[in-house]
């Protein structure tokens, strides 16, 4: 990439921008609100554009066809992409122009937060996170070249994915999700203020993207309405379903079960699924020093360790690891550290 | 408090024995499972006990009356008190005992985690959160100074309510957000596993509670259905409002809108006070040896390890820890890590 230019100073377009200028690219950053591109240029830094070869139009999805092609006038060898999170519809206006659509690729990265604006924006937003990408045949060779270069730069992983199936992917895991936080956030308004002061993490975690913004999803939900529809009255049917069991403390039971296999499938290492770990507690004091030396009986043990967790109370001068293994190396590595006399708990 | 006696040694248990410990005040630990027990007294540290003052039932709520007439037998001058999530049933079950109901008062710390067990207990986790205390006219004066003392040593704020506003308000803020909860997380079950490696913190925030225990949860809803029932119903009719007028975008844009104004309603700052933690994020390559190196560079630069948590992207052989130290460390290994090639991005 030599120069890319971000039409919207929103979260995610300067999100951007901050991180190729970290990585030396220079970026120019444009807004339809002058306030906002000064100050994502100002928090992204200037610096001089000879030549734009990919332009990111990070914008509301509604815009997008008439901004495309007045970009298009500007740059017309560059390649284009948008980062929404809806697909097909608003490819269905872009590929009326065969010319424009060459040089498109639709995008979407799977990273935000719930508060918007350049003042939000953080360049390490796409590290480690998925980043859709729904070219089609029209496409030209050299866009999807910068596309996957986009993409490695920011630190992010890219999938490909057809616009179909990136919009009903979305609609589980990204529309529902905000529908349901809504639809609970909206019953807060029935307590006293009093009981809201007690509201805890769960509450909190529960309703945290209901805080976004209200025009933003009224765009997103129009967009992938077909796609959303058929899964909010399958989740209506199964609230019905419960209220008429409701007296039946097994069906209760049952319910809270299948929520835990659903949340389980949400996967940890390697997108596979949970794997069957063994977990092996041990108890260190708590200075520095001691998780190395851990990590160094672990090596001499030659066990991989597939994930941890440390614990520690303040005031305490205990911690608590928690070795995530394969059942045969967390006996194997028990034995050792016994023997060694850490102070290790039987793996569950 | 002189000696506190903690029956059932699961994550509320032992966090609050934890907490005592560090304060000096010998805690003795039980629980139905022996290894449990034995690894939370290993966590809390051992002390001899001349006299338990205190007898603190963090134990599920159905063997309530069972174990405290039990342990009034062994304790007959202690306080007791329980720690559940539901107050008016179990109330009427002791009443019946006035010997025993004049020496118990129901409480519950709005304090907790996903995961159980000893292993997940801290001291911290009472901090600035509310603690509910429900006292019958019954009480004697002095098991109320005792809960009190107990409550502010743990750093918590005392919250008194009648039994009855306690369950309404935990339908409200703690009961239907698991529900919901559960129910959407219910709903990832329908798609392929390639769009749940795609999940983000949206949805892995708003399902996060899913995962907690079935059989935790029977007993919390049964014990206090006829509060959640209506709250159930409510948001049923809710839900099939907005399908019914899931074409018209004014009302999706007010149906967010109105989740938004709920949201709003939590307040911000209440209790927890925030731990002031420095964020370093390193990138690895996710291969064996790779941990126990970043640790040997921790243990040489001289600092302490917080906390940690670590980021998997799909299919990708990098992964994201993020370190948690004090500000002066981080800045510290931050410099000491780029110094010794890792990639390691900016604390914040």
């Amino acid at each position: 990439m030599k120069g890319v230019r971000v039409v919207g100073s929103g979260l995610i377009g300067t999100s951007i921008a901050l991180a190729l200028s970290a990585k030396g690219i220079p970026v120019e950053m444009t807004d339809s609100d002058d306030g906002r591109a000064a100050l994502a240029q100002d928090l992204v830094g200037s610096a001089r554009i000879d030549q734009v070869d990919l332009v990111v139009l990070a914008l509301p999805t509604s815009k997008l066809p008439q901004v495309i092609s007045r970009e298009f006038q500007l740059n017309p060898k560059a390649a284009f992409i948008d980062v929404g999170s809806v697909k097909t519809k608003p490819l269905h206006q872009i590929d009326s122009d065969l010319t424009v659509s060459r040089r498109f690729c639709g995008t979407h990265p799977m990273a935000g937060r719930e508060i918007g604006g350049p003042e939000a924006a953080r360049s390490d937003l796409f590290l480690g996170r998925p980043w859709i990408y729904t070219p089609t045949v029209n496409c030209d060779e050299d866009v999807l070249t910068l596309v996957a270069e986009l993409i490695e730069t920011l630190g992010a992983t890219p999938i490909r994915m057809t616009p179909d199936e990136h919009d009903s992917a979305v609609a589980l895991i990204s529309h529902l999700p905000q529908i349901s936080a809504s639809l609970l956030a909206k019953q807060l308004r029935l307590g006293p203020e009093d009981w809201l002061a007690l509201a805890g993490q769960g509450v909190k975690d529960t309703t945290r993207i209901a805080a976004s913004d209200p025009k933003l999803w009224r765009e997103i939900i129009a967009m992938n309405r077909e796609q959303i529809r058929p899964l909010l009255i399958k989740m209506s049917e199964d609230l019905t379903n419960l209220i008429s069991e409701f007296d039946d403390d097994d069906a209760i039971e049952q319910f809270i079960a299948e929520g835990r296999s659903g949340r389980e499938r949400i996967p940890g290492k390697h997108g596979g699924r949970p794997r069957d770990y063994t977990y092996l507690p041990i108890v260190i004091e708590d200075k520095p020093g001691q998780l190395a030396a851990l990590f160094r009986e672990c090596a001499d043990a030659q066990v991989n360790i597939e994930d941890l967790s440390i614990e520690h109370s303040p005031g305490q001068f205990t911690g608590l690891i928690t070795l995530a293994l394969s059942s045969s190396d967390a006996l194997h590595l028990a034995d050792h550290l016994a023997h060694r006399g850490w102070n290790v708990h039987s793996p569950r």
